[in-house]
């Protein structure tokens, strides 16, 4: 692949946010404004425009755009950026809905929809139960926008191709997700399953592919990309999942409790209990998925995720996929601007501490 | 196999519908090989496919065939079979999402999706939760997959921003019902509003004008259109209201106490509350929205709604709007069998029983 104009230089990616969030803010004060004058409900558009701003890495959108300058796209940047931020309203789906099946509290450092809805309801009958109704509509309307935004952007039948499948493998990875009290906990490789349907592809590898199909080049590139995307989305997921458990609260924006007290099946917990003694499997099997769970409690879990080995196995997890998706760059054939954009996101997704 | 639509002579319903269910039945066990291969979870196929085969008017299929016929359409009728089916789908995803929000325990004489898997999950912590988690996620694939499947139909900007539009209406529309409790239980008008972004345009129009869409016409015959569909989408909600309260629970599948239980504000019941003496008012306001509301109860409402004028009104309203769309036909320039499938469906929606 030849270089373009457009690539010369390195990818200014807060450029690319910035751009990705002038889309989302157009999109949602012109749905605003539309709302306003039907009369129509404002706190659709008001929750989908506090949840946006209120944080989120961008990743998705950010390798929607390094994909597209990966697969030599330079026409029409504008259309690339809607196609973006139309993932990310995605993802605001996704993240309203999943916080309503696991009744989260707070997500961004703030309250999660579904509650924030419930509060603002104190005097209606049952405030919670209203609060999940009015969630799954709004995720719902952030699922049909995120449609219409895409479909601004002459979408290719390899693009709907792409998202399609993107769709699909998110919502079977958030049902697999679901089904994991029914697996032993000992189950690394179920819980790696989920991450890929989860996370690698949803997070990594389709939002590249969709970037590739805007360039308009043809399938060939999709399997090079993935070779990149699924360590780095493991790798991502990995992380993830430490700083569910270990993060900083205060820079994660999500309490250290809720996944130990949601009982997730992660790899660090497998891992965990496939090489705890019988004393520190009971400790894991009657704290973890404990709703009651408190910090003391966490305390004893976080020792035994540490002393079984289970923590560091998951840093070296990390490190060696992180390893492989820069060896894949390599192999990539692409503008060196977008292989220093893909070797930077992937650092971000691995080496972050929210 | 699918049947192909004729146009000449009268449109053979029975035969659309078969199309449509063909359609259905061949993407879902597409999907449900698909999922078997990759060892996903057969949870959501089979779920859905019950929950299609279960009934359903499929009223929706219909119009966007008849509206096709309407507009003149006469190419590849397998394609606008596709797009009718992908309607019924998206239908699927709104009744499964309006269950769980309603938390209604039967649909079509069996139960819900989310009581279903619910009962399913007996052993679990707390199968409530798990079954409307679950749910959430069928109904989110509902509407992946309809678009998945308008994707096939090589869809024209008309046809998406009628469709785009088609969701967002109806997603409003169900916003606007769950705030239905901050508005005064005699407010007529609110009622008649959200009949019109939650049915007469999600029903009768959007399905009209997708068909329109795919006939390849211009937008100037959906004005038209919905010179028949919102009158007619208005009664057959009305007649929606009528039967679940007074119709008979063996043909409508849904008990006559749901809806008075769950408090919904119909035009029934504000013009009832308009109406009422001070005593009538009172036992609307204590028995209308109470979760414990028993078949005495039941009795005593209906007949407030009797004797208050409020069912022969809604009677009335319903015979009214059935004229001014059959009147609206008769202006409609399109093929007499069209106009004939027009009106029969109409009888259909606002005649019916069930």
């Amino acid at each position: 692949m030849t270089s373009t104009p457009v690539t010369t230089g390195p990818i200014d990616l807060d450029a690319v946010r910035a751009g990705v969030d002038a889309v989302l803010n157009g999109f949602l004060q012109h749905k605003s404004a539309t709302a306003a004058r039907g009369n129509l409900p404002g706190d659709v558009t008001r929750c989908l425009g506090e949840f946006l701003t209120a944080g989120g890495k961008r990743l998705r959108p950010l390798l929607c755009v390094v994909g597209w300058y990966a697969a030599g796209g330079h026409d029409d940047p504008e259309r690339v950026l809607r196609a973006a931020a139309s993932l990310e309203l995605f993802h605001a789906f996704a993240l309203i809905h999943d916080d309503i099946m696991d009744n989260s509290p707070t997500r961004r450092g703030r309250a999660t929809v579904h509650r924030a809805l419930a509060a603002g309801r104190g005097h209606a009958t049952d405030p919670d139960r209203w609060g999940a109704g009015a969630a799954i509509l709004i995720g719902d309307m952030a699922l049909a926008w995120s449609d219409e935004l895409l479909h601004t952007t002459r979408p290719t039948p390899l693009l709907l191709h792409v998202v399609d499948s993107m769709r699909e493998e998110i919502i079977y990875g958030q049902y697999l997700d679901l089904l994991a009290p029914d697996r032993p906990l000992t189950d690394v490789d179920a819980a790696f399953r989920v991450i890929r349907y989860k996370t690698a592809k949803y997070t990594i590898e389709r939002p590249l592919h969709a970037g590739a199909a805007l360039a308009g080049v043809g399938e060939a590139i999709l399997e090079p990309m993935s070779r990149f995307a699924m360590p780095l989305g493991e790798a991502f997921q990995l992380r993830d999942d430490l700083l569910g458990v270990f993060g900083d609260p205060a820079r994660t924006g999500k309490s250290v409790l809720d996944d130990l007290r949601e009982g997730k099946h992660t790899v660090l917990l497998a891992l965990a209990a496939r090489n705890a003694d019988p004393c520190q499997l009971a400790l894991l099997r009657r704290l973890v998925g404990a709703p009651a769970l408190d910090d003391d409690g966490a305390v004893d879990v976080r020792r035994v995720l540490e002393v079984t080995g289970a923590r560091a196995t998951v840093e070296g997890m990390i490190a060696a996929r992180y390893q492989q998706a820069l060896a894949a760059v390599d192999d990539l054939p692409c503008p060196s601007a977008a292989a220093g954009a893909l070797r930077h996101i992937a650092a971000l997704a691995v080496e972050r501490a929210s």
